[in-house]
């Protein structure tokens, strides 16, 4: 594979719409979101049900995917840092990884828990937390 | 965003070439491996260090992402799941999401412990695991 097509399954509505109002991560007060399913996934997330604990991976579609580097947190006073060893969404595959609590299904809209993704924010993947592997 | 680029970033290097060989989750018995890093992004891995622990987002070449429901562990008696609920790599996106230990770095050669992911598997991401996200 020299590359591969990524497609959204679905798209996150926030209130958030500018990533300069986003927190950082979604345990600093990320405001509850809907995810949209698009209607051609609609069976793969037939199990899913309130109170599951999920891995919501998105595309920041906004991001700078040459950087390589960055001062962690945007703060000038700390070293630039390999973006392998932050989460920085500028990165060469910006793909974002959020865990959320699953708190209402209607139809093809999952309404989640805390989630820093901007509104617009294509979705590309969800994943049920495994404990013995995310957790340990 | 309809649709987007990945690129590989780096390949995992396994004793394990046959997807039917390798087990299913990393704490179950996997290999320790080696992300052989494309030279494009070594600065991206500049501050990566032994002990860290690190999420390896992969590529599962071999999927099928015309899969929407599985039987989980591939358990025929088991009812038919759909995959947003399932660690199975056979989805729409399929990205593999493995938690590691970085055992040593050796140029653009990282060994890291237990995988599952196969020889050849592309590499498109790799993370620090945040306690505070990832661990709650």
């Amino acid at each position: 594979m020299t590359a591969a097509e990524l497609r959204p399954v679905g798209w996150v509505r926030s209130p958030v719409a500018d990533p300069s109002d986003a927190v950082r991560q979604g345990d600093e007060g990320a405001p509850d979101v809907v995810v949209e399913l698009d209607p051609s996934v609609a069976a793969a997330a037939a199990d899913l049900h309130p109170g599951d604990e999920l891995l919501l991976l998105t595309w920041f579609h906004l991001a700078d995917r040459t950087t390589l580097a960055v001062h962690p947190r945007s703060d000038t006073t700390r070293p630039q840092t390999g973006v392998f060893a932050t989460r920085s969404p500028d990165r060469p595959n910006p793909i974002g990884l959020h865990r959320v609590r699953l708190l209402r299904v209607d139809g093809l809209l999952l309404h989640v828990s805390g989630c820093e993704a901007v509104d617009g924010t294509p979705v590309v993947d969800i994943k049920p937390v495994l404990g013995a592997v995310d957790e340990r």
